[in-house]
């Protein structure tokens, strides 16, 4: 069976991570996966937010948006609104979870890393996009606060990605899915996992629809391979951070 | 090993549902799982939201609230606060995306099914306890507007109910658990099933830790072990109405 | 004349309080009035709002809301709509308003009672049994505090109680209007009352209508019959506490 | 006794209303009780809110605003904050409801008068200054309505104002209290009266206090006194609108 | 040519200024020009907004709003639809920005200096009026504290007045235009100016129009030539505190 | 003198301008203005604001913000505070205001063109390099629906550009501030100009200072001047576009 793009049903879209993207943040890329475009950015504050003050611990919160013309129809802002959708609050509740699995919070000091997530162009996956491409910024923040010395003792303990997998109407699997394919799933999954492959989120949903256990281990399969190409990716761009990476893995 | 309060890591809580628990709303009990309490309740409306206008479909929509001291310490009211947190949203989103899918929407033609889950007294599991609870009120409410024939053709597909599952600091896997495993726990996951097995919705999230496949399937047995209590009682509540169901589920 | 629901213009309907009803807080009711049901409860917080602080004393402050489904249509929850409505915020400040004149604010502390007063079920004068519900939810949690030596003085110096009275479209006054008497009544007021007879608050409306220097005195006399019931139930739940009441209110 | 103004308790603040104050509205005055000062204006809209929508009948609304300096502190705007107070609603509707009960609505056409009362400098007692003279702000508009033949039959049934009366630390009763009065008063009552001496809204506070049917009764005859003061300047000023409103009084 | 309301093209409208309008404020006055008529207040705060605190200045805020029927539609009160219009903000952002440039604000220590501009009634310049008259309000609150020694010396740098200019259909230049007048203008410019005859603001907009430079030149001659009538008015007005400005120009 | 970056007084940035730079909107341009980085989209939605409803015409609506990380700080998202800044409100109506200056609105029909700017890095000039390229993005949408004969008759009449200009500590005009020489300036001023050399916009503030016309005429002097870069480049990129523009100014 060949796909909407052509993809084969276990095929990634081609993905591409420009680092440095931005010249204020401490982090910044410019993640493309086919033709969805996230940028991220990491930005590091000297304090926490109240409830984790005094903890000499530090924290990581994300922030998700989408520019309005991301979209083949006109979104209205949610600033415009005064609110956050229900989407969006999800959106970034997962990508700061996500982030913290992978972080020792001890080590990075009574400081705030803000996770930026801006969708620029959107073509299905941006939530999956975001955090891979948000591993990467934060990563390289967390870098040079280190260099500088302000970052004691390295903190990030593992690699981290994220990719989508479902099932269509036809009942097949598919890695990677794009906005088209993505609508017209039966099922629809977002993994997060770690370099040494464990899971740190997984969410399945059926759209009107239900799944077999079966299935499920078939979606996983799907990803688990996927996420193969995400961390080699990450480990080329990080250069020695992703040997700090490796080393801190090890010392666990 | 033992836990907290006496059970086995495969052991539900007690959990009794009380039908016809409030003189107003269409449907409505009170479900009450070891000591977590939450009032489900089904109110039928004559209209759909706009953008199901005109489709010839009905619709579900859910809310969820707790009274502010449902909890150990008291929390500020939303309403108050003016905007609900990220959580209440993810969970209003997660009820009614799980009941629509047991739902044939253009069987309960241009109506909105108002699902409102407002949690009495909370000890952990209060979203999967809403969505048992809110499909019995719900069953029960278009059992109503069967019976008077506003609604022409059985709707519901399936039977559907939802537990947790988790791991603890020891890495046992945990069925139900109740707050303080819940506060404790290195990965919690809620799992929405239908009556026929399959899945609706997984979500699992490492809390700062991460799980292994072997410990999800682990999980995943916990909790379709789980699941056939539940049905067992919802079967046993709905009477005539479970006959239905089961003959909608043979039909398909 | 006989009522609606066949009662006598001077009989109050059947009232009921269940004492220690949530787990939770520190005081809590379910007060039931005919078919409207109201969770009361009492929150101690070990600390006062801004303009209270360093005054030495405490505060009182009360919150109410319904249920959607509380009534006979569905209402849409104020924490969607991002704010309260007028009445809410009303009925809020009368009952806290109501609660502070039988309490010296200085003997409790520097500490906030936060009254919680949501309505389950709803069918007419449904403030008047939060405050009648609020009071024994407060004493309760008055009392646990003054046992635990936390309070070191007994702080309530009188019974407190609610109930309303109107006038029907006979130009009849009546006692304790259920919600459809309430719907169709010229004039509808609310008395809260302390223990001694003495108004707290009294306020009386008439609905597209006015009434007479004579109306107000007969709704007046049904009002003070209607309170000893109130006072005789709530004497009696409050055992030991209502002693301490009683010495109260002769020291003064 | 004599009061901090030099008044006797059963005496009046001086009163004066400065009719057709603004150019725009149908009708407005500047009233001034003692420093009190508010604008009232009334504006005449040709439709009616939602909920009276193919009624056949109109409505009259109500706003209530104080300048941030009306008092010796400064205010924060509602309209910075976002949101009004609960004060704030509490009034409006007040004022709303005290109008309507003089005004036939189905005479008035599907229409809303818009009451907007606006104070500039406060001294005590707006709330009651702005029913009596927003009561002749509403008049003199349906009067111009009623001589453009847009409104076909007299609707204002009654003369309506309003005025405070008050119990002070010294048990006095006192008629018309100023903002220090109020400030230092035991109870605080607003009595709402229609020209034929009937109440329309009766609204009595025990501040942190209470007080006895003996009480109550001294205060409602100094505020029947008191009214009469104010129906004969309305009287007054309204001329032959106030022709009409008797000859409405006796065609009941 | 002759204008609307018989003015000749380079005519401002009558202009008064009433000081000490109020009771409460340290200045107050109301101005009239023409038809608008503004309520501008200031009030000293002894503290500063938290971006200006321990920098030893104080600070000016300004904050405009108008009276639902100061115009000839009726308008929804901000406070009412729970935030500020993007028209206010920016008027608010001008009056204080204006202020502030003749204001040496190390002068008036730690301080906020609150202006409240309220439109009784709108004509046309009701922004410039604002201005004109918060500058006599903000004068006067000063000179009572500099009289009172909380100020020590004298912070009022130059006189401070604004006008609007403008372009008619029939390509006129017009001075001080009046609502109608600003209705139909194809281009509409607000100046405000300093006694020395130096600019502080400029904003000219062409209304779906253009202007050359000539006809920008020709607006700035009318402009300054109203500034002066503006001028000699709040000299004559603000007597021994107009000295002190002309003390404080002459120091610099 | 040079200036921070090296520039003369008289010297623009370099600027370029991406055209087609997203795929779902009708027009879209990155622009760069030195380090100054915006996105700006065109979208045409078929319908018009309540406002213009029935009139014939369209409307051009613009939106402006700044990724959280644009700025050297980090600044908090307007979608998280719940409202727009006033800033944002004053640079977003601007934007709306100038577009539509050029736009002959009857042409476009009953549509809406939704104006997006989305600023990636700031470093001054963010609201003129916004105006510059949303012409350039409008322009390309409207060739779209030119050429799909959705739009028949030719609606823009000629360029639009805007720049910014200001005087320095040292009283020296400069010409297109970057972000820390706009900080120190003594007088911003942003011009808004037609392709004729006409003003649309002239907004020139005292930032705590006021200016002299002999300097308001050389700093006019600088922005006509910069003026012809942007002019130039817009020509460029346009191409037949640009044709259409020449055409439509000479039937004027």
């Amino acid at each position: 069976m060949t796909r909407i793009d052509g993809r084969q049903a276990q095929e990634m879209r081609p993905i591409t991570i420009d680092t440095d993207y931005l010249k204020h943040p401490e982090g910044s890329v410019l993640i493309t996966v086919g033709e969805t475009k996230v940028i991220c950015t990491a930005s590091i504050e000297e304090r926490v937010p109240p409830f984790m003050r005094n903890s000499g611990k530090g924290w990581i919160a994300a922030e998700y948006s989408m520019l309005p013309r991301a979209t083949e129809q006109r979104n209205i802002r949610e600033a415009a609104k005064g609110k956050l959708s229900g989407r969006t609050m999800e959106i970034q509740r997962l990508i700061g979870r996500s982030l913290r699995s992978v972080v020792d919070l001890t080590k990075i000091g009574e400081r705030t890393i803000w996770i930026d997530c801006d969708v620029i162009q959107a073509d299905g996956g941006t939530r999956t996009a975001s955090i891979t491409g948000a591993f990467v910024a934060m990563t390289m923040a967390v870098k040079q606060y280190t260099e500088l010395k302000k970052i004691k003792s390295w903190p990030v303990t593992d690699f981290l990605a994220a990719v989508s997998v479902g099932v269509d109407p036809e009942q097949t699997e598919l890695l990677d899915l794009c906005y088209k394919e993505d609508a017209a799933a039966l099922v629809d999954m977002n993994i997060v996992m770690t370099g040494k492959g464990e899971f740190v989120e997984l969410q399945g949903t059926g759209e009107e629809a239900s799944y077999s256990r079966a299935q499920l281990n078939r979606m996983l399969d799907l990803g688990e391979k996927g996420m193969q190409e995400l961390f080699d990716l990450q480990r080329e761009l990080l250069g020695t951070a992703a040997d700090e990476i490796m080393n801190a893995k090890e010392a666990e």
